[in-house]
């Protein structure tokens, strides 16, 4: 386990500054926690790797209590928000989703845990599902809130790039639709797995052949099957660079996501969560159909989100 | 090595009955031989499972010698036609690709081993490349062969179900152009590697659903992309059956090639080479469409193909 604190300034002691309430990003892969003060002030920013996917029901209260050890009282019951795939069905407490339209997560639909230590009570912010087309997430809902949060007159998508990219339509703090397009990892498997390895490099960048590749796609969605297998020929007959069909391969399923969602993002605003290659990635294809998309801090709107969450009674016992 | 006799009626010594040539296919995994007496009499069917990814450049030779060890004399030089990826970069001999539009191989292109057994002569069928937009094949060439050997004036498209499909334009004994989709794999890697595999069956099929989503992307490519992860919620929010799901995902792939190759199929006669569940699955698809394509067995087009190359003179020493 790791702990790491956001800046030595922020950090502090519980009896100089004690926590109020404890913001908690349990995904798969990690356990983000923030020590939160009065008045929304950041004390400490915690992590550590036991995620979900690594923890059986009974081992999330021990992790929790560890990281948290320096924060307890015997005094007082710390409330604790917690967003992500600890609300799973293999996570602590399955915290049923709430089904679109519908805001993002509020006391309405949280869902307490009961946890055997009374220094603190949990509560876990459910996922949202859509019926039809079937569709669902788990976490990204909280960044959802997070943007409702700074805007609430919001009306657009967020797109949130990723292995699984989720585009979400939002309009009066409601969200009305979502679609999750698994890009990010059909470019993992036919990028390391595929026939296509031989030909994609593992690094490297030619924005020319990601926008070739995004425009050819973009406007005839088909072509994408047509010319998948092209990536490994061109390298073949016509020696197709590493790097050139790395980017081209991206290009093309990005092409493709674009086409699927053009619903989503061809009216009303556009932000994307995140700030890395990738972002740029799906704002570079934005821009190329005329789109300019604003980009948004991924864990900032997480924080914003759980904060938003907390102020509506969420992990209290009231 | 496996040696198997396609019929005791068919299996002869050389004594009664001697050798004129060897027909070959020698494919990544399996090399097949038909020991081919006078007036196209197949006199045994041998294989062996030393395909070309098990083998070194110099051991395809010993490989081949030790399959046909009853069938060599000091007397006479055995011709040997071969087909397949023995003739790739990584193979025995690099057989070049010939140049869409061109016929299927013949003795112009076909390339010579030197072998060093004075028993045997062995060629190479080169594949077939195509520039624009780039693709190749290599095996497939010599079942198109086939079908032009029984259908002179075949018009039309020619189907090559498998981890990489082919689609293949022939007029005029010409093949003017092909296409590589990669259904199969990707049907592969999503089934069992990504987050689809926990609600995909490994076997069971459900017609409705296959032909269901068919429809859903034949005519909207793009949807492809949008329903994809549906595989995955709809068995989390609506119950989907591992047998359903599977058969979903097929069609959502099946549905998109046959968008991608529209062009290839929607005038002319179709033929599907193949007779297992996936020449199946094609034939329904394309009947959807309102195509009633042609079936026709994958080791007899080889067959002839090799039978056509060896009668152009490939594999003779004149």
């Amino acid at each position: 386990m790791t702990t790491t604190m956001t800046s030595g300034t922020e950090s502090t002691n519980k009896s100089a500054s004690p926590a109020e309430w404890i913001a908690a990003d349990w995904g798969t892969s990690h356990l983000r926690v923030w020590v939160m003060g009065k008045g929304a002030q950041v004390l400490a920013r915690l992590s550590s790797d036991k995620g979900m996917g690594k923890l059986t029901p009974t081992e999330f209260e021990p992790v929790l209590l560890d990281l948290l050890a320096d924060y307890l009282s015997d005094d007082a019951v710390l409330p604790v928000v917690c967003c992500g795939m600890a609300g799973a069905r293999q996570g602590w407490v399955e915290a049923p989703y709430a089904a679109v339209p519908c805001p993002p997560p509020s006391s309405e639909t949280g869902c307490k845990v009961d946890v055997r230590d009374p220094r603190i009570s949990v509560s876990i912010l459910p996922g949202i599902k859509q019926l039809e087309p079937a569709d669902v997430m788990r976490g990204e809902e909280t960044q959802i809130a997070g943007v409702i949060a700074q805007k609430p007159d919001f009306a657009g998508v967020i797109c949130l790039p990723g292995t699984h990219t989720k585009w979400v339509a939002v309009k009066d703090g409601i969200v009305t639709g979502f679609s999750t397009i698994m890009s990010g990892e059909l470019f993992a498997l036919l990028g390391t797995q595929s026939v296509l390895r031989h030909s994609v490099g593992a690094d490297g960048w030619q924005q020319d052949s990601f926008e070739a590749a995004v425009r050819e796609v973009c406007d005839d969605p088909a072509a994408f099957a047509r010319v998948l297998f092209s990536v490994r020929a061109q390298s073949l007959v016509s020696d197709l660079s590493p790097e050139a069909a790395r980017s081209r391969l991206s290009g093309l399923l990005i092409g493709l996501e674009l086409a699927a969602s053009r619903t989503y993002w061809s009216s009303g605003d556009v932000v994307i969560v995140g700030a890395d290659a990738l972002a740029d990635a799906y704002a570079a294809a934005l821009k190329l159909n005329g789109i300019e998309a604003q980009k948004a801090e991924a864990e900032e709107l997480t924080l914003n989100g759980l904060k938003a969450a907390y102020s509506k009674g969420i992990g209290t016992d009231q």
